[in-house]
C-alpha cells in the first residue's frame, strides 16, 4: 500500500478525500492543527501538528515518509481570507512541508488551488490558456505558490499538480459560505438575504472535489487542473433550489442585498483535463447534491456560533 | 534620524548600501548571518541574525523598529543558485520578515528582484510592459515574493518597490562570477577562457547599485523600478578592457569556451522610471568603473579559495 499524506484533512475537503483515498487502497494519513473538530475514520492515521512549525513538520514527514503529498491546509476563514495577511504564512509554510516532502523521497505533491488565480471573463477558464492575474492576496499567495512549487518539483524530480477548486457546497460547509448560509438560516426559520442573483458559478458538491482530488493524486497528470463541474448556474437558480428544499421558499430575500460592483458576472470553469487526462467526471446532477445537502443540514447539524475553519 | 534596516548587510550590494544610505543621514542597522566576512562602517550597527529563525527576525525588528527596510539577503552561490531549492527558503524568510516589519510599524519595503524575472527579449526591458515570465527556479522564486509582497503592503498600507538588479561588477565581487573571475584570472597570471562574447549585457558598478537602491528605498516610489545602467555592452569589450587594465590582454581568450545554446544574445535594461522617477542616474562611464575595479583586485585583494557568499 502507497502511502500518502493529506493535509488540512480535518477540513471541508480534506475529510471527504481521506475517505476517498482510503477507497482507493492507499495507506492514508491526515494533518490537522483543529483543536475544535476531530474527524475518525477507520484505517486512517491522524497526526496533530502545526504545519508552521518546520521542525515538527521535518520530523512527521521523516517517520510517515509518505510517497505522495495532498496539501489542502490553508487559511479558510470566510471573507477574512480573500486579504489576509496569514496568506502569506501559508505560502511559507507550503514550501517548508514540500521542501521536507522532497528530502525524504516523496514522489509526488498535490495542491489545492483556486479559480481566484485566473483572469475571470465572460467565458471557461481553461489551464494554460485563460491568463493568470488573481486581484487578490488570497489568489495571488496561492498562484505563487504553485509556480514556486512547480518549478522546485522539476528541479527535484518530484511530481507536480495543482488543482483549481472553483465553488462547492455540502456537508461540514462553514455556515458563514454561500449554500450553508441560505441552507441553515431558512431550516432555522429565519429569512435569507441574498443578492438578485444573476452572478453564474461552477458550483460542485464537496464529495465529488474529494473524489477528483483523489483521482488527480494517484494519477501523474502534471501542471494546473480545474476541479469543477464544467457546469454554470445562477446563484438564484442555486438559492432556490436549497430553498424549495428546506421547504421555505416564503424566506428567500433574492435582492435583498445589493450586489458588489466588483462581482464577476461569471466565473466557470472547462473540466476538458480533469476529464479528458485525469479520467474523472461527476454523474451527480447540482439538484440532487443540493437535496441531499438540505437534508444533511436538517438532519440535526447546529452550526457553530463562531465558525473556524483553517483548511479549505 | 529615520531608521532603516538593510538585510545581506555585508553582501556584495548590501555592504555598499549601508555607506550610500548613512551618507543620506539614515540611522543604519544591518544584518548579515555570515560568520567569514564582517564589515564594520561608523556609525552602522550590525546585528548577526539567521533570518529563516522567524522568532528571532521578530525579536530583532521589534527592537530596532525600523521605518524602511531594504531586503537584500538571499542564496546567491555562483552557478547554483539559478535552481537551488533554497531559494524556496528565501521566499518563506522574506514574508515572514516583511509581516514582522509591517506588524512593528515599518512603512517602506524595498526588495532586491532581477532581470532574470522577465522574458528576456532583443529590446529593453520595461517594468510593467515586458512579460514577467521568469526560466528558473530564482527567477520564478523572485517574482513570486514580489507579487506576494505587493499585495500584502497593499493590504496593510506599507509602502513597497522592487528593484530589478540586472548585471554587476565591482569590489567584493565573488570570483567565481564574470568579471571578477576574469580581472583575478589576469591578475595571477593565469588565463582567461571565456565565451566569444556576442552576447550584450547591461553592466552596472555595485556603487552604483546600491546608491540607486539608497536612493529608490528613500522615495516613495512604488512597483517595480530597474537597478540598471541603461547602457548594453557585449561581454567581449568587457572582458577586452578588464584585459587592457590588467595588462595582461595576451592571456584573455575568447571563444575558448562554447556558448551555452540556451544564453541571451541580449538582456536590457529600460531605466526610464529610475532616472524620471526616482531621479537616480549614473555618471560613471563602465571603462572607468572597470579600471577602477581591476584596480582594486590588483590592491592584493586574495579570493578566498572557496567562495561562499549567502547575499546579493
Amino acid at each position: 500500500m502507497e502511502t500518502i499524506l493529506v493535509t488540512g484533512a480535518t477540513g471541508f475537503v480534506g475529510r471527504q478525500a481521506i475517505v476517498a483515498l482510503q477507497r482507493r487502497g492507499f495507506e492514508v494519513h491526515g494533518t490537522t492543527s483543529s483543536t475544535t473538530t476531530s474527524v475518525s475514520v477507520a484505517g486512517v492515521t491522524m497526526h496533530h501538528v502545526d504545519l508552521f512549525d518546520s521542525v515538527a513538520v521535518n520530523r512527521l514527514v521523516a517517520s510517515i515518509r509518505p510517497v505522495r503529498l495532498l496539501h489542502f491546509a490553508w487559511y479558510a476563514e470566510p471573507g477574512l481570507f480573500w486579504s489576509s495577511a496569514r496568506n502569506l504564512d501559508w505560502v511559507a509554510a507550503s514550501l517548508s512541508l514540500f521542501r521536507a516532502f522532497a528530502t525524504h523521497g516523496g514522489a509526488r505533491i498535490v495542491v489545492a488551488g483556486t479559480c481566484a488565480e485566473y483572469e475571470w471573463g465572460p467565458t471557461a477558464c481553461v489551464e494554460s490558456v485563460t491568463p493568470e492575474r488573481p486581484q487578490t492576496l488570497y489568489g495571488i499567495s496561492k498562484l505563487a505558490l504553485q509556480s514556486v512549487s512547480k518549478s522546485f518539483a522539476e528541479q527535484v524530480g518530484v511530481s507536480f499538480a495543482c488543482g483549481r477548486i472553483f465553488f462547492l457546497y455540502g456537508p461540514h460547509e462553514n455556515p458563514a459560505r454561500f449554500v450553508a448560509s441560505v441552507a441553515s438560516a431558512l431550516l432555522r426559520g429565519e429569512v435569507a438575504r441574498c443578492t438578485i442573483g444573476t452572478q453564474v458559478r461552477d458550483f460542485m458538491h464537496v464529495t465529488d472535489c474529494a473524489d477528483a482530488f483523489a483521482e488527480l493524486v494517484a494519477s501523474d497528470v502534471s501542471g494546473v487542473v480545474n476541479i469543477a463541474s464544467g457546469v454554470g448556474e445562477r446563484l438564484s437558480t442555486i438559492a432556490t433550489h436549497v430553498a424549495e428544499y428546506a421547504g421555505r421558499p416564503d424566506l428567500l430575500r433574492l435582492g435583498a442585498v445589493p450586489m458588489s460592483p466588483n462581482e464577476a458576472p461569471a466565473i466557470l470553469a472547462d473540466v476538458t483535463r480533469l476529464e479528458a487526462e485525469v479520467g474523472w467526471s461527476s454523474s451527480r446532477p447540482l439538484t440532487e447534491g443540493l437535496r441531499e445537502t438540505v437534508a444533511w443540514w436538517q438532519q440535526g447539524f447546529k452550526p457553530p456560533l463562531s465558525p473556524s475553519r483553517h483548511s479549505a
